[in-house]
């Protein structure tokens, strides 16, 4: 628990036509997110101490204004629940209020480990430097286990760095978790130790937490080298639990099912660099998979910019996550993306290495485009 | 794990301007959901046996369509997150695509107890029949533990059933947990004792997994009569935890925090119905609050008629839980509240109670007028 003087604050945005609405619009966040009482009635020294102040308000454009509003660190009581239920818990349910930015203190990032490897830690971890790296999916669910560990070894023999299950890989009777970890486990290790490769294999965990916690046991046992979560599915402290586990000490993988509804609005939810950036940090990314521009889906360049400084931004002494652009994206693309992202990223080709029908050859594709 | 034949559907939202377009995006869901893979690709039959199908699809309006899609039971998985996975994982990251209402098979509501009170078991615990139940908040954050305590026998002497913590009460050093169990816990106890009521206290537990199981027991122990949890901090498996734990066999309260960005959007999220109805059912609660129309929020009537059906919708088996309407309201609503929701409803006023100074008045007045 802490129990400092700190102050950490959230910039929101906010619609508003001027100043003084920005302001009252301010004030009411700052009463929702902490004492959820009438203004007028508050009149103890308690509460009144507790409550939010705004901190400063700026226009940008016609009915915008980006508010700071300055939050006692005590009111977060020392865990990632408590510290989300202030950003947004009950403002999420107002129409008009987008949450931008965390400026936490270093009471509050003292609450979190962050990524354990981090960027070098990771490139470390696969011994890899100097390029781009690389990732792809083992997909479609229904292959059975045996083809996707068949899978598994053609990527390891192409050169790419992290292989993760398909987000969609669970524990069903197609492809069930414990035989497929330890199908895909060994033609990793067999396929490494043949090769001179340091791929990893990071299966896809996310469940209820007692079980996700046993198939992360299950899956270290197996020789994964990573793991899979979606917090959308499980929360942002079910992937904490797991990135903070010192008996698995494990990087992690963040998917983003079910955040997308955070993110379809440019005037409600949570920005890019908070949902995708700032808080998988928090929670122990190493790595966070979003869906980049161009894809099947529809974040646009400046959404996956604001992603993509969300995983490096200054948060204390919390390490830089990978940003890892995927949905859809084809070899074709890997110039651009590799232009447009640096070379501080892992790309996440998935189907289109099954295009020609050689995986192999796809692969070996996938990482002469990288290396080029 | 389900191994059955059995098959679920799902009601989807999709903007489209016609026929063709509204079946091109209710297979792109198909896909996108199960396999996600490039269609033209999947050739085996394992993979293209799960793929889901396109059930029917119904106009309404000039740019909307409701799609439903018909999913093999076994891709979810047996598991609460996967099904969530397998509804709306990715979709959720397109604009466009709203998930309306489950139409859940045997076979997946068999993996679920639902409510374990229900409302006719919640009336039986509070001894309360033929009227409408009510519901109070100890609130603001930062009063000391000694006078939430005095404030919660003011309700219980008024006549009020079940008085919870303000969702933004969790751990915090102005209103550490276990001393506000107890004293609480004793203060509900001691009224009880003293007036014959039946009301209980429900502790606001929403923490992480671990943390919450320990802080419901600790709640148990102080004789807290139900908890309230968040699912939208927890995620939803969370809650299910702790509702299915026969060793708690508490009534479950869901709040709304951070679940506000699956709803207001009317073309993209998920609906009232589902969030607030049948998904905390799943999950186990016996009651949801919610931001009733006409307070500070911005539900419409629509909205808090679909989610008061989510909450009694045919689900098998499963019990249905209370609507608790919130959010700012006020005794002078009572009446207009009461003719909107009927008498099966959980009335929860909060903040308004403490308008004359006398909360012990303002609550025997909510009672008068819930009786009347």
């Amino acid at each position: 628990m802490i129990i400092n003087e700190g102050k950490f604050q959230v910039t929101y945005r906010v619609t508003a036509l001027n100043k003084n609405e920005a302001r009252t619009a301010g004030e009411a966040i700052c009463l929702e997110q902490t004492l959820e009482f009438p203004r007028d009635l508050v009149r103890d020294e308690g509460p009144l101490r507790l409550l939010a102040r705004v901190n400063n308000q700026v226009r940008s454009g016609h009915d915008t204004f980006y508010v700071t509003i300055e939050y006692r660190d005590e009111v977060a009581g020392g865990e990632l629940t408590q510290l989300l239920n202030v950003i947004f818990g009950n403002s999420s349910l107002l129409p008009g209020i987008r949450v931008e930015r965390l400026h936490l203190s270093p009471g509050i990032l003292s609450l979190f480990k962050g990524p354990r490897f981090g960027r070098s830690g990771l490139r470390k971890l696969l011994g890899v430097e100097g390029r781009p790296l690389l990732c792809t999916a083992l997909k479609p669910m229904g292959l059975d286990n045996r083809t996707l560990a068949d899978l598994a070894t053609a990527y390891v023999d192409a050169g790419i760095d992290i292989i993760k299950d398909d987000h969609g890989l669970a524990n069903q009777p197609s492809n069930p978790f414990e035989d497929r970890v330890k199908r895909v486990g060994d033609a990793v290790r067999e396929a490494c130790a043949r090769t001179g490769s340091r791929a990893i294999y990071a299966p896809n965990v996310t469940a209820a937490g007692p079980v996700m916690k046993a198939r992360a046991a299950l899956a270290k046992a197996a020789g994964a080298g990573g793991l899979l979560v979606s917090p959308g599915l499980t929360g942002f402290d079910g992937m904490q639990a797991l990135a903070e586990d010192d008996d698995l000490a494990l990087p992690i993988f963040c998917h983003p099912a079910l955040l997308g509804s955070f993110l379809t609005s440019p005037t409600s939810g949570m920005s890019h660099h908070l949902v995708l950036g700032q808080l998988p940090r928090l929670a122990g990314a190493d790595g966070v998979i979003f869906p980049s521009f161009g894809g099947r889906f529809s974040f646009s360049q400046a959404d996956c910019k604001g992603l993509v400084d969300g995983t490096a931004a200054a948060m204390g002494r919390l390490d830089k996550a990978f940003p890892m652009p995927a949905g859809g994206l084809t070899l074709s693309r890997v110039p651009e993306l590799l232009s447009f992202y640096g070379r501080e990223v892992i790309l996440l080709i998935g189907g289109d290495l099954h295009r020609t029908g050689d995986v192999r050859a796809a692969g070996r594709e996938f990482r002469r485009l990288v290396e080029a």
